[in-house]
């Protein structure tokens, strides 16, 4: 991307921008964050750390739940709902497989056609990638541009593929899981830890038909959560109902969300979860480098694919064949 | 440790007699292993390599649970009853806070005095170690060398200190969590993650009176494991009880396990299993090994120190906090 503001005052001019409003700087900052190219990158680095600054007041939710459930259909109602309780709300993604040709099915505007007009609204669907890790860091770096720009509620929406809700809740304040009224065999089929990411569980659909459903999903649920040591000294994972259509249970939900805030933020907790979010990333970050350096180093690549099959086959033990690699790749002066 | 079977013959003669029963050889081994001494620490890797091809044919059991659940109890009784069937079982422990000197209460052998007295039995205490990334990578080696020497039952215990159940669930074939018959108040404040954990799950001491305790515990940890989706297909995790000192429920145990084993070498699982488990630690050993050669690198350790109290405070991006790391540490030629 060709953009004069490559240079440190052109990051500063956009960033200027972006702090004073300006959709189209906010807009063109994520563009920059989610190139693949190298030199974008960089500046991407120098524009996110310009906005950090402005960034974090914001609540960070993560939404998960399996595809039909209603994801669209609530952000739709509780976005528009903020927005009308005087918020500016912010909606990104996370979507590993998403292709930027197709578009992913999350973050869709056509699924959230009030919230997507709004001014007060930004929609931004998931960043493209291969790699989890890789469409984690982008959308970790868009959490800090449109908190500079001053939106400060950021849903993250993910659909639940592979290891994105885990990826999601490391990101986010709060966790809230949708559960359909169905219940009973999708929360036995449900993703091993999944439950326990939950901060607040949100049966859907809970109207007409399916309220009966609806209530005895949720009981089930709150039975199952009475086994699991809660993620927050003070706060116990709360089971509600919620039918996005009629609005009913999306002022509930925002209580849930500001009680739960405000209990952590009195124990000090709040700003605690994020300091240990962010030097988790730290850590990742610098592995998954270090790891990268490594497979980069001609060298040591077909010896790690070797001893890789050597080590799945059990004809030697794990550790001494780490040893092995890391004593090629660092030999000692 | 001074020893003259540092040379390749050396090694071979040791795992001659390892191989050949010789206990004074097995211990003398699993001593080289635990040892922290470098020089000790690459014979080492060079005898667990060479007694690898004669490891792999046992059980081998993790087993965890709360301080006075009843472990030792439970492990006297079990591992006798196994050599009168038969069997030759090793006791291996993990405590990553046991100080040799004081010892650990785990391996305890006055807790299982006449498992202690049998030849057909070894007991070793948990390997010193400050970290359990290290005396996980020795009880892993202890694991290959007491299976070498002809144990077919290898239990790995632990007390549940930090993520040490974890550690012993990635080495072992199949996890058994013990929970005492109070059930209720243990549950819900079980660690996070534990409960999945268990490929079956024991109530002790379900005798005398707290036997009508027992099956209501038993009862409310099947209802949690409900909603849980099982680890392995076709293995749905069972709750039993045991009564050690009357040896109820253990021959029943054992047949769970046995079926356990069968189901899933049936499917093909058994083997992926302890494939996935060699390659995981295959990588956790690449990378922490690649994180202590940054920690080594001078001109590089107080640059992660500045950065990481930065990116805690929130005051710089954790990739470009990392980024910066890995330039330094490794420059573009």
């Amino acid at each position: 991307m060709n953009l004069r503001s490559s240079s440190d005052s052109g990051v500063a001019g956009l960033v200027e921008k972006l702090v004073a409003g300006d959709r189209r700087a906010l807009a063109k900052s994520i563009t920059l964050v989610e190139s693949l190219r190298h030199d974008d990158q960089e500046t991407a680095q120098r524009l996110t750390n310009a906005a950090l600054p402005h960034a974090g007041r914001a609540i960070r939710v993560g939404l998960s739940g399996a595809p039909g459930v209603g994801k669209s259909t609530f952000i739709e109602a509780l976005g528009t709902w903020l927005i009308t309780a005087g918020r500016k709300v912010a909606v990104l993604a996370v979507d590993p497989s998403s292709q930027r040709s197709g578009g992913s099915i999350l973050g869709d505007k056509t699924r959230m056609p009030e919230l997507a007009q709004s001014p007060n609204a930004f929609i931004r669907p998931s960043p493209s990638g291969t790699t989890l890790g890789g469409v984690a860091r982008r959308t970790r770096e868009s959490i800090v541009l449109v908190e500079a720009a001053g939106f400060d509620v950021v849903i993250v929406e993910t659909v639940g593929v592979g290891q994105s809700e885990t990826a999601v809740a490391d990101m986010v304040d709060v966790f809230t899981l949708l559960i359909s009224p169905s219940g009973g065999d999708e929360l036995q089929g449900m993703k091993r830890g999944i439950m326990e990411l939950a901060d607040i569980a949100l049966v859907t659909k809970a109207d007409g038909d399916l309220l009966h459903a609806a209530n005895r999903t949720a009981a089930e649920y709150a039975a199952a959560l009475h086994f699991m040591r809660p993620k927050f000294a003070g706060w116990h994972p709360e089971v509600a109902l919620v039918s996005s259509p009629t609005r009913l249970g999306i002022p509930e939900y925002w209580a849930h969300v500001e009680r739960f805030c405000a209990t952590l933020q009195a124990s000090g907790q709040w700003d605690e979860h994020r300091r240990l979010q962010r030097l988790a990333w730290f850590g990742t970050e610098l592995r998954e480098g270090l790891v990268a350096q490594l497979r980069e180093r001609e060298s040591v690549a077909g010896e790690i694919r070797e001893l890789e099959k050597m080590v799945a086959g059990g004809q030697i033990t794990p550790a001494s064949a780490a040893g092995r690699i890391l004593s090629k790749a660092f030999p000692k002066p």
